[in-house]
């Protein structure tokens, strides 16, 4: 059983090549980045020869808990793997601590070289960073903010149908933080840039790891203020104003994005 | 004469090995980041003939400023550079645009190789975005979100001096996210790691891009709520609470920690 603040009982480290000396966590993932789970949708706690029954890519010892060693593993193959969305309505707890480990297997995978020059990078033992031998860039997980923002208009929530959605689910206004500007910066530039209104009141409510694959979310809200909208009908096909009872309730409250637009039908139902 | 919202007037894209035009406002960063300017203390606006004059490493075009090309370059050598800081004293818009040119420059040096198979990667003409020919990556600026947290107690402020300060100075704690974490699990970890209290009363208060090298400084407030001071004599050498008075003013308002600082300050001075 993996407890929700693993920090306490965590003690960092880091080993390639690694061999389980008596029995680890494994996180193990596919391409896909789907997690194996035992028959009972645990977290897998296995011994080598059981480890070695997997044709895996690499096995990375990322620390102990509760005196366990614990790795992160990759294979090209396999069943019983399972996406993260699944994971989360299995168990939170383990949801919580599978983002992490998805997010150790990224970087481990994306920085094997040098981005600067192209050389093999070198694995640390005590951060989680892997060196460039020849010219010394260090090389940290990437975690790309983004921001998300609830826009109100006398009772009614603005969302947008992007061109990039399978589905023909209308969403929040939402999109990555360019490098040089702050969040709220952002927020009003996405704002203008997708459906060109401007907004006031923008107020931060919390903000949200979500793996798919490396953002760091922030959800704000805001009040519409002048404009009319303008989509580009490239990246956004549509855009207009929801009733409460108009929206449609997402399925999963996994992501900000089902907080802000919960929050707002609380704030303007009835 | 650049004005502070380009993007009303900058028209993005990208091409390597520039010869420019007519005229390119010119961000020519040495390798300590620092940048050229002219004689007055501008942003220099150069045909290819004197571009020329520099030992450039590299002529990367970003795009278009009021009908100006505007490109990125970097020297190994040279006179007349300053540091962001001291730009940031010259003009605060110049400094905007400078540290966002800065970060531009970082990406393109440290993003030639593909992390994942080390393939040499392209240029993307639209996005600002090197692409892996061999697997695909696609390489986007790297942004690193880190916390900055202003504890009170009974009208005292806590700080902290670090092992890493050069200068006896004491600051705020503060830290870099990690993968998986929401920025607020962030700041409750770097209180515990580094002081070894708790807080309450977390509130959110701005944000800032801080490229020293690449952070996206989050603000926080809190107020103590239990435990005894502890540092590790490591990282932390010794941490304390000052009262308004006892405050050293921070000497630029550049930072988002001189911001906290001075609130602080103005909130509880007698």
């Amino acid at each position: 059983m993996i407890e929700k603040n693993i920090y306490e009982n965590y003690s960092i480290g880091f080993a390639e090549d690694y061999k389980v000396k008596t029995e680890a966590y494994c996180f193990i993932f596919n391409n896909n980045r789907e997690l194996f789970l035992t028959d009972d949708n645990k977290i897998p706690l296995f011994n080598q020869n059981k480890l070695n029954e997997f044709d895996l890519e690499f096995i990375l010892f990322i620390g102990t808990l509760f005196d366990k060693e614990v790795i992160v593993a990759n294979t090209n193959n396999g069943k019983d793997f399972h996406t993260l969305f699944d994971l989360y309505e299995i168990s939170h707890d383990d949801y919580q601590i599978a983002s992490k480990a998805v997010l150790i297997r990224d970087w481990y995978k994306t920085h094997k070289f040098c981005g600067s020059c192209g050389t093999k990078t070198i694995l640390d033992e005590k951060d989680m960073m892997l060196l460039c031998p020849n010219c010394g860039q260090m090389h940290y997980p990437r975690i790309s903010p983004a921001i998300i923002v609830a826009i109100s208009n006398d009772g009614s929530l603005l969302m947008a149908k992007h061109s990039y959605h399978k589905t023909s689910n209308y969403s929040l206004i939402a999109g990555f933080v360019e490098p040089g500007e702050s969040i709220e910066e952002a927020v009003h530039r996405e704002v203008s840039e997708e459906v060109g209104i401007k907004i006031k009141n923008l107020h931060y409510q919390r903000s949200q790891s979500w793996p798919f694959p490396n953002s760091l979310m922030f959800g704000f809200t805001a009040d519409y203020d002048n404009g009319e909208i303008e989509v580009d009908g490239e990246e956004i096909i549509n855009a207009k104003w929801f009733k409460p009872e108009e929206i449609e309730i997402p399925s999963s409250d996994i992501s900000i994005s089902s907080w802000l637009i919960q929050n707002f039908i609380e704030t303007n139902d009835g």
